[in-house]
């Protein structure tokens, strides 16, 4: 695609792996570990959901402010996909600190990407 | 960062450009706009959640089954970021398109990146 000329925001997309596979089964736990991060990051929430996957894992949501958090757990894999859009002042860096301690992963995979036009 | 070896599946980053301001003002035209491309997909929704910022521009969410769809829109850039995370039988492609018509947009810009470990 052609380069960004007007930057709105940054895509965060972060790769989980080696999480704890028991953090990742449940709602409670996910949401829990993804309000954290929200605050630590000093976002500003709006509105979140989370809804539990049979037979396991967990997809969740936050409106914020500056724009959304997204969290999708394969407890069978270790492993969780996230992703933080922000267009506004908050710490996206923060969010996945604490959400790595949250989750119990060996590692963090990061990919940063402009969005805009 | 690493090859990804696990595949899980894919993320869609788009950039709707030139599109019409009026269509992006209000919830009830991107929520309605939303909802038809995921039907487009083949999707298999789950819950969606859509939010009026002010002074404008929506902010909206749908969980499906294969993950998730999320926009933001910026009507005084003629401009939204809508992003697919597909771990599934269905087609991003098709509610590219069909959000590109709903929208009015000039142009619509996709990356496309592997999620996993």
């Amino acid at each position: 695609m052609d380069e960004i000329k007007k930057e709105l925001g940054q895509h965060y997309l972060v790769e989980f792996l080696g999480c704890d596979a028991q953090v990742l089964q449940y709602v409670k736990d996910i949401e829990s570990a993804m309000l954290i991060a929200a605050e630590k990051s000093r976002a500003t929430i709006v509105k979140s959901h989370f809804s539990q996957f049979e037979p396991q894992g967990v997809s969740g949501f936050i409106f914020i402010q500056e724009s959304h958090f997204s969290i999708h757990t394969w407890p069978e894999y270790n492993y969780a996909a996230f992703d933080v859009l922000t267009c506004g002042e908050m710490s996206p860096e923060k969010a996945i600190e604490s959400l790595k301690e949250s989750l119990r992963a060996r590692e963090a995979r990061v990919r940063v990407f402009t969005r805009g036009f």
